[in-house]
């Protein structure tokens, strides 16, 4: 699994990437000297940066045989303030197509040699994921488009990483949000895109329409208002073209859920999620023009996602329980788990797998992933050390 | 004010310093190499330790004529769970003391040469908080115990780093809650600290009485609790010998309060304060195993103390207002203003002095800090500019 940085050199075609990825082959060997790009061990070896490198997105895959390039998946950028955010963003554009944004995890699929891979975010191959959209995915799309990839959300209660059973999803389903080239990262405008994944049976994320840009902030206001109790996490607003880059905003639920989630596991995710969350909070709140009754609702929902989840988790350790996060898989194949959980370990997640349970014609998985961090501070604590 | 490296070392005595403060010589002359150990320009010069060097404190001051050292105020560990905490800290001890925790900002005030001065926690002197101690302290103290440091809590409503009005304090008092020896830095029992401060009429932190190690935490939080909502900050526990170092404790309405503060200008203080204040409520609420009713008031006053300032900041910027703190001094002779100016600026402090205004034998002065991040942050993002 480890090979030393000459080898790999060797290995990768310098002059090639550098042409197909239009930056500098010194940025290349560079990358690659600190491990920026750095080999990845599997079924299907590639080469994957860690962090972005020039113009190259973090999380791009290079694969060796065949030659190709899976670009990162872009960041999107994200509005505290509509009005002036669209209209300063969006200038050039008469109108924006606002998307659900969903709440699971986004992957990338492309066709690979004669395997249909799907990537996560940070550009590993995902055994499991890679299994479930071999089984969602009309194999004819990527006979007929074997240079483009399809980027999505992986949503439902059959998660690794964000289980969510409120879209009423029976297992885990992929939503297309975007689909791009193989090599370039070019987008397809969005009704093409849509109309493509329609003639292949592949399912988008909810179109809620083409808004003026002048007056989409009260659309998607009435939107984000419209979601109510339901869960669901925002809307990604976009140039029809796909010229400009998209833009995010979230609704105040998909926030406190986020909170509770990190706060239940605190020592591990509470200080990272904490400040851009509370900041999205009061300014949706100035916008909005809120009234003290809601106000006063904002503020005892955000200060209960905050602490009642942490309590909850001292009061587990106190009873002697161990902090962990139940997840669950449900695969075809039971060679698929063997994988995920050596996928799992090279991560570094502290994972520990129940026994296969069989249901119909697939096996269910229990896993409990341990956060270390939540684990030992507040049986520190607990154990009267000191906060520091 | 910037001298070389090879200057400043010629004007130390490094074998000198090296003993006086048990250090090694290579550690004192690294240390002004990495500018650890910096030299700081004023009416009286003196050396800093800008941080913890070996077993020196961060905050640590050394002046060279006469030579003396003080060392920095040792920082207090802080225990989110009294009864394991205190049972495991001062298992050697049979009683422990409680004295207030004020909120104020900590001061060293020593005799150098002539001149009675007061250091800030981070070792500089701060022209302000000298006046004041010359008027406040029998100088006949220092006459007869020339070798002693008091170290205490500058508190009331004239403070321009914690201004405070609930300790009903007219303009800015002394209250003292360590005596250390010059340059060791050892402590004086508590005992025969406050006597010994009684004899010189000058005032000490509240006592709340000696508590056996085993029920202190019972006594404690019956003192946390008798608070109710006058913003007391807390308490600091102590071993009566002052042999093991002290704990601290401190109530939730003070932790709320410091919220308020830190999220007024949450770009410049929101990060740094939150994630200890929200587990020292946690923990809390579950070592005092509250019940529903008072875990719901404890979230609404969490959330409050996060949004309420944080909407009030940004409305204030959308209506033209820049984010300033606004504190005032008290002074009998206007050169300290002049020469509290030049610390501010030296410190990296944008502050907006008022015009003198003259009240009996004194001048008030008010300020504005302010606070540039936080009136960036907000103006960008009015202004439509994406959070990240």
């Amino acid at each position: 699994m480890r090979r030393d940085v000459s080898e790999l050199t060797n290995k990768l075609d310098i002059e090639k990437i550098s042409s197909l990825l239009s930056i500098p082959e010194h940025n290349i060997t560079g990358a690659l000297k600190r491990k920026t790009l750095q080999y990845v061990h599997g079924k299907q070896e590639l080469f994957r940066f860690d962090k972005p490198v020039s113009s190259v997105e973090g999380g791009t895959a290079l694969f060796l045989e065949p030659f190709k390039a899976i670009r990162g998946f872009p960041k999107i950028s994200r509005t505290l303030m509509l009005y002036p955010a669209l209209l300063k963003h969006f200038s050039s554009c008469r109108k924006v197509a606002v998307e659900e944004k969903m709440n699971g995890y986004n992957v990338r699929v492309a066709l690979i040699g004669d395997k249909v891979v799907a990537l996560t975010r940070g550009g590993f191959i995902c055994p499991y994921t890679t299994e479930k959209v071999n089984y969602l995915l009309r194999r004819d799309f990527f006979h007929d488009h074997p240079d483009l990839v399809l980027c999505g959300e992986m949503v439902g209660p059959d998660s690794p990483y964000v289980p969510k059973t409120f879209y009423n999803i029976e297992s885990l389903d992929f939503f297309t949000f975007d689909v791009r080239k193989i090599n370039s990262g070019a987008p397809m405008s969005v009704m093409e895109r849509r109309k493509l994944m329609d003639e292949y049976g592949i399912r988008s994320v909810h179109l809620y329409g083409e808004f003026e840009v002048g007056k989409a902030h009260e659309a998607i206001t009435d939107i984000i208002k419209s979601f109510g109790n339901t869960l669901r996490e925002g809307v990604v607003i976009k140039d029809p073209e796909m010229i400009l880059p998209p833009v995010k905003y979230t609704s105040s639920l998909s926030n406190c859920a986020d909170l509770k989630y990190a706060f239940e596991f605190y020592n591990d995710f509470g200080r990272d999620f904490f400040f851009g969350r509370v900041c999205r909070e009061a300014f949706q709140s100035v916008e909005w023009d809120e009234n003290e009754e809601s106000i006063t609702k904002r503020c005892r929902e955000l200060g209960e996602s905050i602490l009642l989840p942490m309590i909850s988790t001292i009061k587990k350790k106190k009873a002697g329980e161990r902090i962990a996060e139940n997840v669950q898989l449900r695969v075809k194949n039971l060679k698929t788990i063997a994988e995920f959980e050596d996928y799992l370990r090279l991560l570094g997640v502290d994972a520990v797998f129940g026994h296969p349970e069989k249901i119909g014609d697939e096996y269910l998985v229990r896993i409990r992933k341990i956060h270390q961090s939540t684990n030992d501070k507040t049986e520190t604590i607990l154990g009267g050390q000191m906060w520091s």
